[in-house]
């Protein structure tokens, strides 16, 4: 993602209620951040934020925590979230951390348009690789749920692989997202690629009883 | 695939010794038959034989069974062969019949362009459904080891959700065959669509230990 300096960007989110300063602290009681007991779903990599503030609007039965490292990405997200809009938080931290952080506690993670790492030596940096999925077993509350959209190819391809390697099943796959009725939030990349006529490849892989 | 009677088609396969006549008197034989330890694999709906006529020529060391239910098109297969290729010989059968023709002789299967029954009540012939899975379990003499190439997107999405969920794990796997360094023998199918412009997927996908 191209990253604007945008002036004031720390100020920002830091004096935004949505954003959780003390990340750490909240390890085994995030349904108490929420305070409901509502399904929590992470978007690791939420970018300008349309795809996690549009799934919050749809759907006020679950709760959204979306992360991004780069403040000045999270603070362009923090200016279109409604001000009534009390399913989603922000955490502003690398996707690394994400086992100090939860515990047992996500029922689904979703992964869209992350960053390829297309160099075999960059492998272990893409969000599905084994080192991300060993990660995510820490915070999954059932089964491994992972949620995926993509343009590119080859990290999808590897996805699959690295997925299937790590006992992940392939439940749902599509190589042409807008051509299904399996449509849903748009990630602000999303939209300009299906403006673009760029196919989006989906995956929705599953792990159980982690 | 277009099926275009020729002349003569059954006397063309009926005189081809390449052909074996009675292929459920070789049940359990098939090593024999070859006169060769050699691995065997299995081409379903080989066509016009292009593919495994190359392979063959490419990989002595191996032995290839192709399969084509009807008669017109394995006739036009036969005229490609040539006279001392030893290490391929064709069926003209059904594929529902396989379990009747090898007892764990097979090393792996080739699914090349099969036909993708598009609609949901024709799933279950498609060559990947859990039918044929079942099948193939009874002729694969270690692991299961199916090879896919298809243009056909719907096909290819349910494929892989269908290996999946029969215990294959997607070992390799290409949107666009011919963008890598993967590409091999190809169909008559193949062939065209590459001039085309068609996009090819590839799986190579395998069950352990069945």
């Amino acid at each position: 993602m191209r990253i604007r300096n945008i002036k004031n960007a720390n100020e920002i989110v830091d004096n935004c209620d949505v954003v959780i300063k003390e990340p750490y602290m909240k390890k085994g009681n995030w349904q108490e951040e929420f305070g409901n007991a509502n399904d929590i779903y992470l978007e690791i990599g939420m970018g300008k934020g349309d795809f996690i503030i549009d799934m919050a609007i749809k759907h006020p039965e679950y709760n959204f925590v979306g992360i991004e490292k780069y403040t000045s990405v999270m603070a362009r997200a923090i200016k279109k979230i409604p001000k009534d809009l009390r399913n989603v938080r922000l955490i502003n931290v690398d996707a690394l951390d994400i086992g100090d952080i939860f515990n047992k506690e996500i029922m689904g993670i979703y992964l869209n348009f992350s960053d390829p790492w297309p160099k075999k030596r960059q492998s272990r940096r893409r969000l599905t690789s084994e080192v991300f999925l060993k990660l995510y077993d820490e915070v999954f509350k059932y089964d491994g749920l992972i949620i995926q959209k993509t343009d590119n190819t080859g990290l999808f391809e590897s996805s699959i692989i690295s997925l299937n390697n790590y006992g992940y099943i392939i439940e749902d796959i599509s190589l042409d997202l807008w051509q299904t009725d399996k449509v849903y939030s748009e990630t602000e990349y999303e939209h300009k690629f299906r403006l673009q006529g760029v196919k989006i490849n989906y995956l929705k892989a599953r792990k159980k009883n982690i």
